[in-house]
């Protein structure tokens, strides 16, 4: 397969006021990535001539294959054809099947057709164009200087066709791709991403194929393995192999791949076991069991809980006694615990689990904000607790709290 | 006001491959067209130090002011700060503070802080260092040959906390901007966004200043008036006014402005009723009590509740009888009223409220998914159900039926 530089261009104003993301670059990036197109750059730049004629000029310098969206309407602020002709010099002409259906339409729809949508019938003279099926500026590829110019409208819907339909097949005939790309993504919890880029330090630095690429996401951390090859099988077998050599250093925080969650990965398990859980929950506040009650069949594994926020609440319903929580007060190990062992029995579960701290912002009983204690209780007669420190404000302290609640289930559960 | 030319760069391979889509640019963009800053490109360009450098010194030829995000992390390949100093030969040194940060960081977490994390704590020398107050590498401010060049991180709540707290000020100062602009959001529930539009038609077409703008929200209808002037207390006056006028048509839908949330304004009018109140939640399996609970404060007005997704925990621990079960099913107006009441007794409240209904994939008692009963039961003596049919997955079910509780409970406490 041919090695091709590519780079988008993005023309329009609306993007610079940030009226509308670029989201165009994000999924035309997907797209080329799988089939092992390497995209170099994205460049937004607005309605103005002199501005779109410098990002073409910079982009015929530098890729092999530029991609460039919007600015091919029917308004005068549309100026891609007359920017990318004065940098090529190459002659614009009325495309006639173009114009014919930009007739029939205003035809169809009883309206007139004001003079400026003839613009969008323009193509560049030897260009091969491509059938616009959902709206009417039809797409072009145009060679230049060596380099492959494919223009395409910036309506998300009518661009996501042309390069299905049309700029996809094209590109693998460009670079002779016969390559399979296939990529998965593994996922750990209890790790923080540069410790797990620490630990596989020797194995990101012999790879490339698989390639693997560390991502950071808001509450996990993920690996994304991507493995190229002729064969089906090969590919399959490369991403096998790397992820066998992963997981015997990382293994214990793995969890899941793709879309697997550590909440359905703990609904598979319970379901598995033929276990199910009841949750106890003070200062997470009904969070941690909807993450549960959020996975599809859950209903079989999870029967709810008491969000026992107050201490009235953990007195009158799940019945910790009054003495302990004179004694040790509700933020303590004994009341974590007492609170995963009775909910664990009022509900008729296998399994009870609880938390209770201090979110914040104030203190409660003389316990600083952060001051967190899980605990499970098991009718295999196993219970334990454990006591966290977290930081940050109030409503993240309580989604630490939950996702905390969910590995150390998690572990429990895998054994 | 001095008139800039401002553009971004994105560094990171992430964007080129699609995984995410560059967002912060759009945010940015908004922000900077607030305060009259043109901005004339966006760049996306990955993680190389050669390809960095080439965006930098193409940038540094063209605009005044250059925002960077992305590429201050830890690992090796963030080369943001290596690229630029290529291109302009200032010295990197360790910034103590932010390197004392990330040290009490890791030693408040109990973690092994592995060497690469010291690599976010480098600034240029003579840089201003912005604290990154919710993440761990911080912002910088560097002028180099007349251009302002601004380096964040790519973690949006990073960046979007450096950009509020430091870097709009720093522009103002530098643009020279003196008028100031206030924006305020009115936010309503209960109206769709174009019946909105349609009864403020009339308004929105005859106002300039404050501007005012519908903004489509995932879960609620919002105006966004912005007004500007020289005057702080012109700029109040002219925002008091046409808020003033939008109310007097559409009051009845309002909640609340800016950062307040339907679940802050329940909590506060629960506060000033001196009421409280307790939840029985069965297919929102603890989100709405966490909606409530997430308000600060919300410990002196909501004790918690009981999440009864299973029928066995709706019998037994709330009290449901097993004759309403067997005569009317668990998805009722009848078992809705008593899951409010029966919570508003076990749980000594002043209100109970409570939802039942099926959030599907698979239909419950024969109910079809998206059937949702919400009741309320208030010490007055007041007490009433409601019944919904909502569209959408499991999850926008979920959503669906906790948003509009909350819009319920709100009305009632209005009275």
């Amino acid at each position: 397969m041919k090695n091709v530089k590519a780079e988008f261009i993005a023309v329009g104003t609306e993007l610079l006021l940030g009226q509308i993301a670029n989201t165009n670059a994000q999924w035309l990036s997907q797209q080329l990535a799988r089939y092992g197109i390497n995209v170099y750059n994205h460049t937004v730049v607005g309605d103005n001539l002199y501005r779109v004629e410098d990002a073409f000029s910079e982009a015929q310098s530098r890729a092999d294959i530029i991609i460039v969206t919007g600015g091919l309407g029917p308004t005068e602020d549309d100026l891609t054809r007359e920017a990318f002709q004065q940098i090529s010099d190459l002659e614009i002409m009325e495309h006639t099947p173009s114009m014919n259906k930009i007739e029939a339409f205003f035809e169809k729809q009883k309206s007139t057709m004001t003079p400026n949508n003839r613009r969008q019938a323009r193509v560049f003279k030897g260009s091969e164009v491509l059938d616009n099926t959902v709206g009417m500026a039809p797409g072009m590829i145009v060679k230049y200087e060596q380099k492959t110019w494919i223009f395409l409208p910036g309506v998300p819907r009518e661009m996501k066709q042309l390069v299905k339909s049309d700029v996809i097949p094209y590109l693998q005939k460009l670079t002779g791709n016969e390559e399979i790309i296939k990529s998965t993504i593994l996922k750990f919890t209890g790790i923080g991403e540069s410790s797990l880029e620490h630990e596989l330090s020797d194995i990101i630095q012999a790879q490339s194929n698989p390639t693997i690429a560390p991502l950071a996401q808001d509450d996990s951390v993920v690996i994304r393995l991507t493995a190229k090859d002729r064969s089906k099988e090969k590919v399959d077998e490369l991403l096998k192999g790397t992820k066998q050599e992963i997981l015997a250093k990382v293994g214990s925080y793995f969890y899941g791949v793709d879309d697997q969650t550590i909440e359905s990965q703990i609904v598979a398990l319970l379901k598995k076991e033929n276990k199910h859980i009841a949750v106890a929950e003070s200062l997470t506040g009904g969070m941690l069991t909807d993450k549960l009650i959020s996975v599809e069949g859950a209903s079989s594994v999870c029967h709810g809980g008491i969000v026992c926020y107050d201490t009235t609440v953990k007195q009158d319903l799940l019945g910790v006694s009054k003495e302990l929580i004179q004694n040790k007060g509700t933020i303590s190990e004994e009341c974590a615990l007492v609170m995963a062992e009775n909910v664990r029995e009022k509900l008729n579960a296998s399994i009870g689990i609880s938390c209770t701290g201090v979110a914040g912002p104030d203190e409660v009983e003389g316990k600083s904000a952060g001051l967190v204690y899980i605990a499970i209780c098991d009718d295999t007669g196993e219970k334990f607790v454990e006591k966290f420190n977290f930081q940050g404000n109030r409503n993240s302290i309580r989604r630490r709290t939950t996702l905390k609640s969910l590995e150390i289930l998690f572990k429990h559960l895998k054994g």
